[in-house]
């Protein structure tokens, strides 16, 4: 790279940190690219963390000494979350969302690029300071949730098949009960997606009684892989605390009311929000 | 927003610009933004332009006038693209991929975030040109790539399903011939996921003959859409132009060779690359 004026290094210097969350970079590094003093360097970092930092992009972690460099993690302010989530809610209360069976309507939410984005930096907030090696979903709303989280966390995403494909080779299979309608079904995954002891956060689109998700904390088991963390982004209220086979999770929403005759529905956000974990 | 040094802007503003590409920014809005005036707005544009242009980031694209602003349209360099679908088909040709039927196993590199940006940007440019209202794919390996693209080009996804779904409300299906394997299969789409008229740029992972493809278009018609584009990650060269289905599509590699027996895979750059196209 050709040697850049200051100006037009901070603005090459913030794309660059912005294409690689969670990973660290050198001092030396930088200064190699850019053609510059170390000293010019942590001065332009200085700027761009306190940028960063103020409007809510993300923590710029400096690492000193010899080793020294610098990471970027992705965090959101939670005012900003908050305000989010709650426009959020609004659009996921709209009557026409009801479906048979109460279910709710999301599929369009989850293909609109702005929104994945400001929901996969909240699953990335809420997961930062976990130790994760890869992201698991199952087919086929969650797979927009995994990759837009995955984005921010710069690990890999592992997509759980509700039926067996002749393109993945060998794979693990395991039964499991969805809670909501008490149904055997089957999910599997290809053998060699996953190493084992790997930690792997779970995401998904909705949660009720928590089934699906515990048959990929079994199948997880299948490959001696561990539990990170489990995202859920929207969990149903209607659901006893006895029913609920999970309980170690983050929600960023929580469906609370559905009436099918007046078709009124009522969204909050989720634990993700609560006091204690700010 | 408070007032910022111009250092601290040019931070601002490039991630301001960068997650909202193929958006118009009037100057008025970033002016009122950051508490400056419209020349010094002009000149920290400037600066970033070089910058996104030279490093293979993207287009800025002025306006002028009183209703003048700036627009971000992410490209890739060809030069820098080339180098790493290089890097991407020495990946596809590692023998072990190969997998009974003549497939190969990429599932892998699908779940890996930098390799999705490199492709999604690499589709965005292909495709930065054409009037685009949505991407269409069908699940399941087809979803990170039309994500990764729809990051770029500012567009929502819509996912074609195998079958049909509770959780969808009510669906047009249609049946298609797989042409590789002549089987006849069902695809659908929620009713409500597209508008009419909507111009649809279609993404997939893999294409052979091409008769998924070919059922997304038909599929289409039925929404009274327009195909705006085509794009695939892999195309098959083992296909002859008369078997093809379609001939009007962007390839970003060719699998041109597969010997079963010798577990001997070559993949070459795909129709991008070609020099008509640069």
């Amino acid at each position: 790279m050709k040697k850049l004026k200051r100006s037009a290094r901070l603005v090459e210097m913030t794309q660059y940190l912005l294409s690689r969350p969670h990973t660290l970079i050198s001092l030396t590094a930088f200064a190699d690219r850019y053609q510059s003093a170390k000293s010019s360097i942590s001065e332009d970092l200085a700027i761009i963390k306190e940028v960063f930092e103020g409007e809510g992009i993300g923590e710029l972690h400096t690492l000193a000494g010899a080793a020294g460099g610098v990471r970027f993690i992705p965090m959101c302010r939670k005012d900003q979350a908050l305000d989010r989530i709650g426009g959020i809610c609004r659009q996921l209360e709209q009557p026409d969302r009801l479906l048979a069976g109460g279910y709710l309507y999301m599929t369009d939410l989850l293909g609109q690029p702005a929104l994945l984005q400001e929901v996969g930096l909240m699953f990335a907030t809420a997961f930062a300071g976990r130790d994760i090696d890869a992201i698991m979903t199952v087919e086929t709303k969650g797979i927009p949730l995994a990759h837009a989280t995955s984005l921010y966390l710069n690990v890999p995403v592992v997509i759980v098949r509700r039926d067996h494909k002749v393109t993945e080779g060998s794979v693990v299979s395991i039964n499991y009960v969805s809670g909501s309608n008490k149904r055997i079904q089957t999910m599997s995954l290809a053998r060699r997606a996953l190493r084992e002891q790997s930690r792997v956060l779970i995401i998904d689109d909705f949660m009720k009684a928590g089934g699906t998700i515990q048959g990929m904390v079994d199948l997880l088991h299948e490959f001696r892989a561990v539990v990170a963390g489990v995202g859920v982004f929207v969990e149903s209220g209607e659901v006893d605390n006895e029913e609920r086979l999970l309980h170690d999770y983050i929600s960023l929403a929580r469906l609370t009311e559905v009436d099918l005759k007046s078709r009124h529905i009522t969204v909050q956000p989720g634990n993700f929000f609560k006091e204690e974990r700010t």
